[in-house]
This record gives structure tokens, C-alpha cells and sequence, in this order.
């Protein structure tokens, strides 16, 4: 995945923040934490699992479609630009 | 979570199995793998979680609210029954 | 729809509102507007239908299932308010 | 909304549809149908818009960012179709 051999160090740490947020759903269910609590640590696993996704998409857009940052076609520096932010609307 | 003490093994399985995905996600990350092998991934944790707050859901309607194969109220049963599986469509 | 009888005039204006902003997004397309902005209109006709599911659901629970306003039974009171509480952070 | 003037006609009558079931939602609830009915009405707009959001994004690339299909930098056209992929994945 060459667009996050950059940024892998940053992309593992968030997976690794994930798999805590799954293992505090497991010890929820261990200790029979009420339904609510167990309900809202699995809400935060599915949120972060958003953002990834989300940043994961993003990356992919600027090393491997368009970069608006680096892009030289104005035309599609702006049309990339504009996706990224439909997407971290539509992907929240 | 009182609702889950029946059920709390398979539940924990199904929460173990959430877990492997994570990890899979991120020896993925180490290995470098294309961006839509990483996005794919991501995403059958996406439709796990989806799986599990379902369950969680349906667990709790059945054990905190009304059950619909024991309430005797024929109109509550049939509430709850509905309830559940319109949930099943938008939780997917 | 016996738990919307009530509530009727209340639902039935916010689904005409819906309306009014399918209707946003005719006149938008119709304008050639750019597509970010027809992304906006569409992503706001998203949110107006998960409102408006949530209320559908909200009300099927407390006239079909339990109203934890009126439940005699504490335990299964708080087992729905918990329930509307989920379901709110989950169909937003 | 350059990208759109040619496929027009088709998405208006794409958004055409979705107003047509927000109008069948609107008569299920005059009609006082059962909850059931009424929210899988529901389920069917949104199911309508997600389709909607995920065609207009698609012409967003195809128009504004990258064509696969006649982008001459190999992997910048290889890197958009699976963009378009992933999108279809998340976006349903």
C-alpha cells in the first residue's frame, strides 16, 4: 500500500487504538457492564472505524488519483479537493 | 448487562472474532498491501460492528423491554416483533 | 399507523419538508449547479430521512412497545428510554 | 454542474423517483398505514438517496478528477476505478 508506507506509523497507531477500543467492548461484556455502556463502546469502535476508513480513502485520493496540494491542472486540483471534503461528510 | 449473561459466551466470541479482524487490518498495514485489500478489510469490521450492535440491540429489547415469544399482550408482542426487524433493515 | 394518528399533522409536515428538499435537488440539477453543491442538498435530504425514521421508531416504541412515560413496570421503563437513547446515537 | 449536463435528463429522472416515494410515504401516513409499512417506505428513499449520492460522486471523478476509462497515466486510471470500487462499497 505504497500511499501509506508514509504514513504507516500514523495508520498503525490508529488501528492499534481500534483494537483497545475492541478489547474495552470484551472486558464490558466480562464484567456484564450494562447494555448501555456496552452499546456506546461499540458506537466508539464503529466511529473510529469511520475515521480510518475515511483517512484511508483520502490517501489513496492524494498518492494515487489526485493530489490537490501538488496537482498541476488546476481544474483537478479543485475536483479533487472538492471530493475529499463530500466524502468526510458522507463517510462521518 | 444482565441480558447478556446467557448469552455472554457467544457474544464474547463473536466481540474475539471483531478483534482478529482488527489485527488482520493491521498486519495488512505492515505487509503493505494495496490500499482496496486494506479497504476491504476495514470494511468486514465495519459490517461485524454493524453485526454485533444489532445483536446487542435485539438482546436488549428481548431481555429489558418486551420479549415478543413470551409477553402475553398479543398487541406488544407483535410491536416488538416488528421493532426488531425493522431495526434488522436499518442497522445493516 | 395507530401511533401516528396523534402525531399525524406533526409527521406529515415534516415529510412535506422532505419533499421540499427533493425538490431543491430537481432545481439544482436543473440549474447545472456545481457538484459540490448538489452533494449538499442531497447529503441534507439524507439527514431530513434519518430524522424523520428515528421519529417513526421513537413513536412505534412507545405506542407499540413500551412508553416508559406510562409504564407501570420500572424495569422495562428504563429498558426502553435506554433503547430510544441507543437508537439515537445509532440512526443519526 | 458541468459533469452533470450530459447525464442530466437521466439523473433528473433519478430524482424524479425519490420524490415519487416521498410522496407514497406522505400517503401511507394519510392512509394511517401500520408502522411497519410506513418505515419501509422510509428505508426505500434512503435507499434511493444512497444511490443518488453514489452516482453523483461517481460523475464528480469520472468529470472532475479522473476518467479511468481515458485517463492516459496508467496508474493514476487504475487508482481512480478502484476509488469508484471502494466508494460502491461504502456508500450503499
Amino acid at each position: 500500500m505504497s500511499h501509506t508506507i508514509k504514513d504507516k506509523s500514523r495508520l498503525l497507531a490508529r488501528v492499534h487504538r481500534v483494537r483497545g477500543q475492541v478489547e474495552a467492548v470484551e472486558r464490558a461484556l466480562e464484567a456484564e457492564l450494562g447494555c448501555g455502556d456496552v452499546l456506546q463502546l461499540v458506537a466508539s469502535v464503529r466511529g473510529a472505524i469511520n475515521g480510518l476508513t475515511l483517512e484511508l480513502i483520502e490517501e489513496h485520493i492524494r498518492h494515487h488519483v489526485v493530489d490537490p496540494a501538488t496537482e498541476p491542472d488546476a481544474g483537478k486540483a479543485q475536483g479533487a479537493a472538492e471530493l475529499i471534503e463530500v466524502l468526510r461528510t458522507y463517510l462521518k
